[in-house]
């Protein structure tokens, strides 16, 4: 297969991002993370941290659940409207270009096209808590704990708007530990795909 | 990295041994999968066939576990048995010499190690229904159940064993998705890592 669009989850910190970015510029075509929030931003009218916050994370449990702003507008929550925005401009991207995607369910809004590599980056948490220190200076005192609960709250969001479990190897075409393999090598071995 | 020993995972059908094989070829280095079976016959006393079964293969829930010969002694099931037998055999192969080892939790039974590449190799129902069928020459009315049942199985052994997510792609270095990518193609990407 040589993929037209190339769709890329990824565990917080594992340097999907980056090697998506790479990917991108060695194929010579856009990649797609947070324009996506972008231009949801401007037609939908929800603030971009706000759809940072609530187009890829889930609420954990009730108590999650209860103290979250959920507001519903017609039995649709902001939550699922804000899905509906990134469906539609997902399936928007694809159709207009070759491409690469960053999380958002991409892999799953995308399943129906024969085009696509699913591709799923993740790493150890030592690299991971090295990286959102040192590349995106988090001043963390504890930032494994927050990695599992990012984690966590990843993949509630991914299982319920995909009934699929996230990180399982049989959702993807290729899964890569980013930490074991380094970050360039990945995008390598993609590149060719 | 450049691995010394090389584990591959894989779904029943999916090409893992195939790719195992392939893989040993091009390094030059010999690919444990039937082998263990063998010397472990040898050494414990119990029949291939038995070891093929109740070396990776675990009961489905209490009336498979209930209907199963399984037979104590001193505390220690035939399936304890086997698996301490495996585990031996795996760590000393992995101490002797660089190889390819095929299923059997050796990516558990290794995972001290710094020098193991941990690959798992999966595939859709559809490919591995006709390589059931066409390269083992089974005879099955209903391929996909078996194969079902056949994967069910062997999650089952992989927790009960490891504690861990059989197929989870975060226990392993790479993943593949051997329909999407090709069984050769799966071989050449391997070999290099």
């Amino acid at each position: 297969m040589r993929s037209r669009i190339v769709t890329i989850g990824r565990e917080f910190g594992s340097g999907g991002r980056t090697i998506g970015r790479l990917l991108a510029q060695k194929r010579g075509i856009p990649c797609y993370d947070r324009e996506i929030i972008e231009e949801i931003s401007e037609k939908s009218g929800f603030a971009g941290k706000y759809i940072e916050e609530n187009g890829e994370y889930g609420q954990l449990g009730l108590i999650g659940s209860l103290f979250t702003n959920r507001f519903y507008y017609q039995g649709q929550s902001n939550e699922d409207i804000i899905w509906m925005y990134q469906r539609e401009l997902i399936l928007e991207l694809a159709e207009r270009e070759s491409c690469v995607i960053v999380g958002r369910c991409a892999d799953y809004i995308l399943r129906e096209r024969e085009d696509v590599l699913r591709v799923f980056i993740h790493a150890d948490l030592d690299f991971r808590s090295r990286r959102i220190v040192d590349v995106y200076g988090e001043r963390e005192a504890a930032p494994q704990q927050r990695l599992k609960e990012k984690d966590r709250r990843r993949a509630a969001y991914y299982q319920f708007y995909t009934d699929m479990k996230w990180g399982d190897a049989r959702n993807y075409h290729i899964c890569l530990d980013a930490s074991a393999l380094g970050i360039e090598r990945c995008a390598e071995l993609l590149s060719g795909l």
